[in-house]
């Protein structure tokens, strides 16, 4: 049982699971931070989805969010060719994962402002710059990092629950890549029973 | 200067201040985020104005993220009949502040949301229900204090500053009562100089 009162999910006979549990009670407020998910992970970029969505995984690794790492983790394998081992590596050991140089310096700030936006220091940012990043990369990153301190709070501080199947996961994941956040809140919503 | 290079403000010669510095960076972001600010801060809730805009303050300083701290402050201060010295005590000290009991147990709910979503215990919840909190005054608080997790990494994670004069804060403040946060984010990108 959350902390307080959520829709139930026909399907499962219980509250919707993670943050689509409080999306449904709260539809208003699911609106806008599923745009901004949209946006930051789906949206123009010179970063792949990808590439994205490794930095929210990590970020909600870094926050003990079981639920986000495992679906943001599921979201990321799914845009990089199933390559579960390598999401493994990034929530874990980025420093040694197989991705650019460029990726694990804007990791590096995102674990960073994990820890609190102070953390970031120029000679961070000077490290991601010497790896081609971009102001709107680096500005993207501390945005989507700063969104998944929100989100990981959002669904833990309310005490919701997390499936433990990773099928359940990869399903999610494979709505999620063809119609992005907003849909699939919007249809949870749709047929939850309160 | 900050991380990336922000536009410029006229009426400044340097870039705006805080968080208003990466929304006129990136307008697109922004309107999600002011959107979710308005209905958690502004729109329909049995709590006040004021008392949102102290639970916002109270995340804000355990940040120690100034410029949200100080705004904020401003904002609920204006709301409360321009108590700065209860804004002060709601930061540092709420359980002496002269405020409701249900706002205190709300307060500290927000504040285990700042530490980290799984820091929010039975108890708590238990707590502030004994004090009448409702569901929904319940998740708007823990969504609130969320919300500034990511607010205050946004501004300090991309290093903007902060002015230290408090009638900067007061103006601004005045402005926001009037006008919400969206319209007063795309008057500043309106004038903004790339």
């Amino acid at each position: 049982m959350a902390h307080i009162e959520l829709p139930i999910a026909p399907e499962l006979g219980r509250e919707f699971p993670g943050i689509v549990g409080p999306m449904t009670f709260r539809p208003e407020t699911a609106a806008p931070i599923n745009e901004l998910a949209n946006m930051l992970l789906r949206g123009e970029s010179t970063l792949t989805r990808g590439e994205r969505e490794l930095i929210a995984t990590h970020v909600s690794w870094k926050n003990d969010c079981f639920f986000c790492q495992t679906i943001h983790g599921a979201v990321a394998a799914a845009q990089l060719g199933q390559d579960e081992k390598l999401v493994q590596t990034v929530k874990t050991d980025w420093p040694n994962a197989k991705i650019s140089a460029k990726l694990k310096a804007l990791l590096n700030i995102a674990g960073k402002v994990q820890e609190g936006g102070k953390q970031v220091k120029a000679e961070d940012i000077a490290a991601a710059r010497a790896q081609g990043a971009t102001d709107r990369e680096i500005h993207d990153t501390v945005l989507i990092a700063a969104m998944f301190c929100m989100c990981n709070r959002y669904v833990d501080g309310l005490g919701t629950w997390a499936p433990r199947d990773p099928d359940m996961y990869r399903a999610r994941a494979a709505e999620i890549v063809e119609q992005g956040y907003s849909a699939v809140t919007e249809a949870a919503t749709a047929v939850s029973i309160r």
